[in-house]
């Protein structure tokens, strides 16, 4: 029995990539917190597209909210705005899994408690939800949602009575699993990133405000300077007094996504220390070394492959084409027409330029497979506009393991490398041939060869923080 | 510091009328549940036109929820109700208080709690809610809401280890004040009303399901058969096995609403054992006894007048007429225009019929006075229609105090009749004669001479359940 | 073959009347031309629901225009009347027919002609319309509504050269049949109605502004004075020097509608020099006098039959009641549920008062039959709720011919009184009896005993404009 | 006076480019006409984001039409098609100037005459609107819209009795200027282009229906194949029979815009028989050779800058690197935020990669200048962004004058071209070169070294068809 019967869809995300279930962003200190927050939500629209949400705290103390289905742009008219005054914001994207779209899952989370309003907003993914929930629910608490963000501010209003950031480290405590989150308790904010570091958050600075951040690229966009990362179990706490930073975890080795560089972050973004764009070039280069074919082009599958695209090209000197275009006119909202003549598919989004491919050795670089069932349609699409070779090459290893941490995967039965080998899938995506990038150029391509201080898990199945087994098979919950 | 920056709202109600917070209507084992909820919410469309809500449990276990604002037609199509199948429904309408409309506040309320969905809808007001909201917060409990609803929920989460109705009740016992309440508790529906029984409450059958409605008029819309009403103080309990009635609290005096009688329930409704038509029409023919006037013509205010006018007309022999023509094309979101032209006011619900009121004397009569600016302005529109004389007879005794049990009314400063003498009301509205009916008339109106059983506390002060003094001055919660 | 596939709608109005098809409205001089346009056409919202439109002109001698779906409250929005600036408006509210609702029908009707905006807005059909759209399109005229209004602008644009007034009336001499229409070009605002004047049009005066509308009622929402009527075949000009009157038809014999005062207009209302709620009880008086017979109570089909219902009271010594009560929440976009409980009809709007009912002789009164399928449902209903007899009166002859001036009615295979004898339709509906009011106690009540001045063709088929017979049958365009 | 206030709108275009005006789309025997349709208009969006339509004629001769703002996939909800049968389609996407939005202006226009419906839908611009309309006018038509497209539908229904085709022939023969237009008059679909072939027209087939499209990648998406385009001066009659082709009009040299191989046309598009990305890519190699520069990075203007870049890359050895990124979340409606924070602008499209810009010597590839506003932003990013130094160059001649054949352009008074030097430009824009293609270049590019068969009248001022003075400097109606 459950609240919310979209809790595990099962439609199949129709771009056939992990995505990141989640962005935030924070401001404290500035008269246009809630304009900045749009703002720096927009320039992280990629990290979710179903709802967007922002909680501001005005003067006189009183909490304003404002949560949505949709993109940022269409949810934040100046009016919307207007209504959530105060010098301090936090604000979420989430993204749309296929079924469970609801804006009661919506972010940030708002209660009262102890006569404060308390907001929250969370990437990431807790792994001992279910515990937790089930602990809280014997104990007399109720529950609206089937997010992790409800559970983080039930165990803020159980902690002992103490000190604000007592209470929420209390909570924090608690979890386990991967968190970057953000709390608006009085007139105090809170930015927290778990142990391991899974997720990306990052701090800068805008005149006197703070800013923080899932990515340092939304700092761009409102011309903010970015200051350093949040670290893998630090506490920041910016109240009126400035900054404070606390470190009330075990410490616990580094565990950062390493799907952020391959996907996840946007290409002008740097995360853990590394700019995206080089460091996906750089796969692109290591992966023409390691899986050198011969061929008249180089193309990408736009946009995410661009840029390890251009490092094959350049390592390997195959000219580089834009060989497939993409539309950028087809939203998440496009409705597919009827039945008989709904075999169209991909091509709504993707489209080849014949003269570039026409009689050539084409080399197309993405930077994952998922299901298989894109990059066949791709392989196919590609030899039918003329190409005598398609030669797919991957920029990252197989991934054979759903995510826990906070990211929307499959299940095993549906990610192809897990039960099928590379010539398997070479095979089933009709390609002449298929490469994907060794682990150890991953490693060395995101800046550490001694393969130490990344989360590896939806590559090799080796969870930094346990998993309970018969989740293992499970979606998580987002 | 609150959640809810429009938690007092002070725009008075343009159509100067208190007003029923909340309707309330249950089916229990039909396979249309969902559809016949929407048919009886609206049937008691007029108890509640903010929001509107239900919520259902399938036969799988899974609970479903659409709450929306708006009127009930406007908001249950067909799409909306095929995503509420099962065969038990509770469904909610709320009023429209001038600006705490938010539809965070709209019911049913549904949380997950002990692996059960459980819903609540309410129809009432609780004395003690800040006390209990208080010992709940501080014992861990978060709010999201300003609603009685979500403490009823929070009690039963705590309540010992039992049965569900044993929770149901141990929660009930910790409230004081007013409630009408439908309780869905995995496949149990639980519909109890408080020891003096201030808003209705009734049970029908419909071949064999049952339904709970908060007046018996609901069941006429569906052709289901009027039973019983719920009796003050008891729990009813519908279950798989049939219905059971349980007395758990401790006998107390009934004290039903009076209002209901005078203005809430619809006409064609029986409340408390007595049909609100024919109760109406005698305060009608009571006035015309206790408050004589020489007349040429006897008109009501429009709708909510009529049956009282009849009685007054047949009573007193003066002919009855429709002087005042009612639009119904009037809805809540009237916008009025511009400031230049905005003296127009209530001339956009009501219309005099000059030929009827020209040259004559006139007697209108209306329920009740709250604060007299619409009696103003209808006394003044039908003396400009070229009335002679205006006797204004109001069919209930002057509204005094506040009401804390579930209807909306404004505080003692604005209630006129709080702080002036009859004399200086007539003064006020420029009427050349008003008579109340006297609280004897309508205590007989309404079939009790002796005075015993009813609510009558916002024509005396004598409240019922003890009121917190601070809280006397205030607006209640809704 | 035609543009529009909704042009015959055959689904019949739910709720069985003939349908007024428009109201116009308009003011010259006033600064807020646009909102008191707006106020006016609320005022004539009976007239027409489906959609609602106002044209301006500014002072630049720039034409705004604006036309909705819906009612005029929801359509006129502070920013859309910011929208219609300039001190001239014309407006329109239009019948919603079951199926040809499209916003390309809505008026006001505007084009560019001359290099001037030119604005039409017609309540009333015109019978030749084919022939002249036949002609217009044989000249190279096109077509994008199937509105009379788009004909008037055709035959005004091809007017011979001259000053516009006498373009408007060479345009007007070419059609035949039933209109009150307005007129915007330039800065010249043009009241015309057909010689045999079937559609009320009233002229009154604001301050120093004129204004114009189908019903004086409309004069009251804005405090404007009611000067006088527009007569039969009258053209009123209003320019920026005042108003002037001209006569340019042959003289014809009037014949107002006279089911605007048995049911369209408003009980409020004087149109034709007779106030309609005194005309109404008047129909009810003679209709006692009539067909008596001895019975308990007498109550109206709420709300239209109220007058008329009153009068028969007073006329006969029966008591007056309100035996049925009417939801003033059905609004015209009710969707009625899933067909198994579908069999809820009328019971949506109209529901018995028992009490009143149980056990009587009720005579029933109510102002006309068209297919007879509601009043079958009503007797049923009030049989139902315990009444001993139950009498059928109605306040006009029997309707056994379609309208082709502007009313929305049937053909005559629909209308039940075609084809079947009083005595037929009294066992069709289940009454103990049945009577209407004779034509001659039609022609009293309205203040004609002559019999003079009146169109009466829905109940005498004496069509005083002619109707190519082939129309006869078929629903007239709207 | 005008009816379209926004007829000349001034505020410039944020994205500081030429825009296309129209796309059409036109299927002729197909069951899913609407859905092909549909799909093909999604394919042409990039020609046009404001409003979009189709017309189908369904079997029984009636004719369906659907218009509305914004983009195709939220227009055709599975609804919307299910409301458009038929086996006959013709549709138009609009390209949205920036304030002369209105539905009424949106195509296809469809009107009624001579007892058939007649739509249109238009790419291009008649330079003789202005008389023909006077014409029209004065003989006694009326405008309801600003476009060409109506003034095309008033000439065919003016045109002798005669043939379809003939009466079309007629209409185009009267007009001057540019178009690529489709009629569909009953079950006859005309497709026409003017005698210069301004702008773009294709035939394709799908099994045995025909289908039509202003560039035959919109074939691609439904899987048609591409069968020639139509030619200059030819007029296409698609029947129940087949095609016909004539050739009513005198001869007249081709005049194709060489600004659709520059920017309108989809890279994936083949134009004028030349592939569009190939054309692009040559630019951008002879602009390598023309305006070589000493440089470590070549990056494009993303998204239209690419295969210019990727050709200037590859010709002058310079590595190629996406050093802007482009954000696909702005759509057309993205609302700036207050003005105190509004300095951010082109930062929400386009955000550099510092890594790649740093210390480098950066050549910037793009395709056209229009006011300069926006170069001087990149300008300035990328140097922000710590580049040493800024060389932009840009795939076509200096843009000096504004089209009058279909394209949205500026004045002279705005584009930066018309009255500043190469070094004038580039001062303002701070770059430290900057270069044009040649004329030649161009030429050479598209593949007409001779330098006939365009029209260059953008770079030129050599308009192929007259302009009358006046309106050389105004804005072409759209």
């Amino acid at each position: 029995m459950n609240l919310d019967p979209d809790l595990f869809p099962d439609a199949p995300d129709d771009d056939d990539h992990f995505h990141d279930e989640c962005g935030v962003f924070a401001v404290y200190g500035h008269p246009e917190a809630a304009n900045l927050t749009y703002l720096g939500l927009h320039a992280l629209q990629h990290r979710g597209q179903e709802s967007a949400g922002i909680a501001t705290l005005d003067g006189a103390g009183k909490m304003h909210l404002h949560r949505q289905m949709g993109l940022v742009q269409d949810i934040f008219s100046p009016p919307v705005i207007a209504g959530l005054p105060g010098n301090i914001a936090i604000g979420h994207v989430r993204y749309s899994t296929a079924g469970a779209s609801h804006v009661r899952n919506a972010q940030p989370f708002a209660v009262e408690h102890g006569g404060l309003g308390v907001a929250c907003a969370h990437n990431g993914n807790l792994t001992n939800v279910e515990q937790l929930k089930a602990a809280l629910d014997a104990a007399g608490s109720i529950f609206q949602t089937s997010t992790d963000t409800e559970v983080f501010l039930h165990l803020y209003a159980r902690a002992p009575a103490g000190p604000i950031v007592d209470r929420v480290v209390h909570a924090l405590r608690q979890t386990r699993g991967a968190y970057s989150v953000l709390f608006l308790v009085g007139d105090t904010l809170i930015a927290a990133r778990d142990p391991h570091g899974f997720r990306p958050l990052s701090l800068g600075i805008l005149n006197r405000a703070h800013v923080v951040a899932s990515e340092p690229t939304a700092f761009d966009l409102i011309a903010a300077e970015f200051v350093r990362d949040v670290e893998p179990g630090e506490v920041l706490v910016i109240g009126p007094d400035g900054v404070r930073s606390l470190r009330p975890f075990d410490p616990a080795p580094s565990r950062f996504c390493v799907f952020e560089h391959v996907y996840f972050a946007r290409p002008d973004s740097t995360v853990n220390g590394r700019a995206v764009y080089v460091a996906r070039r750089r796969m692109g280069e290591i992966l023409a070394a390691q899986s050198p074919i011969e061929a008249d082009v180089v193309i990408p599958v736009p946009d995410s492959g661009v840029p390890a695209a251009i490092g094959y090209a350049n390592a390997s000197g195959i000219p580089f084409e834009m060989g497939l275009i993409r539309s950028h006119y087809v939203g998440r909202t496009f409705i597919e027409p009827a039945q008989s003549i709904r075999h169209f598919g991909v091509r709504l989004k993707l489209n080849p330029v014949r003269q570039v491919l026409q009689g050539r050795r084409v080399v197309v670089v993405d930077d994952s497979i998922v299901r298989g069932t894109t990059a066949r349609k791709i392989v196919k699409m590609i030899r039918d506009a003329g190409a005598r070779e398609v030669h797919l090459r991957i920029s990252s290893p197989p991934t054979r393991w759903p995510c826990f941490y906070g990211i929307d995967t499959p299940t095993r039965r549906e990610l192809i490398a897990a039960s099928h080998s590379v010539d398997e899938i070479s095979r089933y995506i009709t390609a002449d041939s298929l490469s994907y990038l060794s682990q150890d150029g991953l490693r060395e391509a995101v800046g550490y060869p001694g393969g130490d201080g990344f989360c590896e898990a939806c590559f090799t199945g080796d969870y930094p923080v346990e998993i309970i087994p018969a989740e293992r098979l499970a979606m998580p919950r987002g």
